[in-house]
């Protein structure tokens, strides 16, 4: 059973009565209604959005979450910066992260990055065609090659992140740009996806090979650890590999004057 | 010309007698002397201290710096964080960034990573070998296979950061601990070394390879770009490929009721 | 149920008494049973040998061979080019492949890498640590950090490999040396471990860790791809993205003279 | 100065007069002359041909060659296998290699790789936009983004190729398929690129942008390792680091029956 957090920013939905019409359960509710039809039993599913008290993100949750989905746009600037440093504590602890489209610009995806996680981008329904480069990877499994869709924001390179781990999908769009749109990173004990697609002008999350991509993504970010621990910094004596001693300080109070 | 900043933390030559002795003029002073002694009038140095306004990296030192080079240890915590963005910011419009020994767990190799940056370690006089894994690599040129230093502090694995893009060094100790010693990463249009050796408490930073293995990195993390640009998110229209257009909001003020 | 065939070269096991009484059923016999002690009835083991014919790698027998397992030492150049290139064509076409130690030098392994695949050795009773370096692999579960191997044979750096697609396990010996010792690569629709601990003259084969580590690569190099297929090279016509063509010669008839 | 030899197969500027009018010195002269106009003095080009003896690719010639390119298409059955083995001896050793387009299928590129090579294509007037993704590497700097070639056969993926140590350009074609176009690969001391544009039946070898991203390629390629040396499998005796002994055999006379 892999426990699921849906995180949805859920702005559009209030503020822009189209959004509302195409999601009527908020892009979080399609999203986690794609995860359920692929995964069914395998899996809990819950919400979270912004409004909610610590954004429905409370340390009880995220130690609860096996992986956390992520979509944001309109309100990066609102998320506290408390609750995406635990949301970074717990990947690196062992969650799983699978990030959605404009959540490249969030804080959480650019605090695991290091970089900007800028892009060039037109919303002019452009047709995305995702292709595999990577045919034996988990999440391509049962993924048309190419996957089409029909009408979608554009996100072109360059796009500024580390060189992912694995590229699973590059996009092309009918105006010609490029996209590594479906790679892996592993940061500490997490492992992290970021699918492109997906926006609040089109239905993308209703698109039958996107939800299945996200579900894919969903087992193969659940770790085979089998606790979640920080990582952590210790000091080990000659010939003793296994029982660490904590940090003490930098500066030896004895060596100095 | 490479214009090279040395940032030197500085504070165990202020209060440790020993470490004094050892590095009289500081051990960004060492540094800055086995790069100079290496690549002689190519570059430019200056070295930059904790203690200093700003740290020494004023917007002014940091836009006229090719490569910075980073060492700190007892007072990773009080390098404010605004110069840390500042660092960061830098590093991603294309300054290079050579990250040495203790380093690793400096707020600046954090942000840039995403990761903790933990490892275990141990001050106990061992023995190190630097294996070269990169041998076509420019900054494992004329270095030793192995490089044998003495005695210096052991760092060993599980390192937690980033798969890095490059491995070109990888050390192993006389307790039989190996380190991912040497390793590249890029991020934003900067180019980042970190390396291993190097420690308050042997004269690391008088090695002649390991000085040469400095100076190579120096020359490496040499941006190739002609200008320093910042990352950006712009907008492009259909067939219009070069002149992009600022980002003016997330929300379409039309769409709303 | 994953068909696993173990493969063995089993020469020293005839030639030489002190590796047969070792290894009373064959290196192949042991490896064989610490698969089956770890993966029970999730497995069906066969054996094959480089004495039988087609060195006991018929057509048949690859096509129904899910992972293929490969120790191969004194005899690497009496492995016929025929065998070699449907081990290959079978990897390519997604049978797993995990090659074992000395197998580094095998023809296998080097028509699968393109590269010499040379490194440096000494049998002297080593001890050798294997660290993980990847702590979210599949393959590193259940295995200590590090793993201890009292006596096996040494392999140093430099590896003449490709830059791995991940590192697992970086190792260390007694005497000093490293080595990239659990390192995954994948070519076409295949995947490939190699692992470097195991040697005729040490019992390392019937190691707890050892054995769990093979199993645990079992697992992993069987494709979730649901067919054999083999990459091939198909033109396609504008729009029509899933109906390739086969290849029908570079020159076009009608254009020469 | 870098010795350069450009490899053509010249097939098709005999048999096609087409393709000898738009190529009046071979495609292979259009290379050389793109490569000198970028690099002048700093290169000394040499073309050889497949109808050559030796392929023009002799011992000597490939000891006297820095960087290597190499364009086939219509009779890559036709290199002779020894003069493949040579080939990749000499990259190993450390000779730059870079592939031109349908080179890809040749069998001195799929020597270094391990695979099939294979792709999809479509020889229609594709406009191809080649899109940098790694704005900091030495190949890609000069070079507009995208660069765009008006008409040109199209390569799609999959690519059954190795996970390149670097992606620096990814191409569309107006048809949308994707290619990873401009891809480094390090095998033993050598290190290889291959760029995807460039066919017989369009203008490719003359266009700026493509010239540029040749010669750039070539200065990388270009190893920085201060001579040619094979990789080598060496003894080393415990704690005698840079003292190996050649092999003398897998099996121990002395411990045979």
């Amino acid at each position: 059973m892999i426990n699921v957090t849906v995180w949805g920013e859920n702005r559009h939905e209030q503020l822009e009565p189209d959004v509302a019409k195409r999601y009527p359960n908020g892009m979080h509710g399609a999203i986690a209604e794609g995860i359920e039809a692929n995964l069914g039993e395998s899996v809990s599913i819950r919400t979270a959005t912004l409004d909610e008290p610590e954004h429905g993100l409370t340390e009880e949750v995220l130690r609860n979450t096996d992986v956390l989905t992520w979509w944001g746009h309109a309100a990066h600037g609102e998320v506290s910066d408390e609750i995406v440093e635990r949301v970074q504590r717990h990947v690196l602890a062992g969650m799983g992260l699978i990030v959605l489209h404009s959540g490249h610009w969030s804080k959480v995806f650019q605090k695991l990055m290091g970089t900007s996680c800028t892009l060039r981008w037109r919303s002019e329904h452009d047709r995305e065609l995702v292709w595999t480069v990577d045919p034996t990877h988990p999440i391509a499994q049962g993924i048309p090659h190419p996957m089409i869709i029909d009408e979608d924001e554009m996100y072109g390179e360059f796009f500024d992140i580390p060189a992912p781990d694995e590229i699973v999908f590059i996009s092309s769009f009918s105006g010609g740009e490029v996209f590594r749109s479906g790679i892996t990173f592993k940061r500490g004990f997490g492992k992290i996806f970021y699918f492109r697609p997906g926006d609040q002008d089109f239905p993308t999350y209703f698109h039958e090979g996107v939800r299945k991509v996200i579900s894919n993504a969903v087992e193969w970010a659940h770790t085979v650890r089998p606790e979640r621990t920080d990582p952590v910094l210790l000091r080990y004596e000659t010939e003793d590999f296994y029982n660490g001693r904590s940090y003490e300080g930098a500066l030896d109070p004895e060596k100095q004057q």
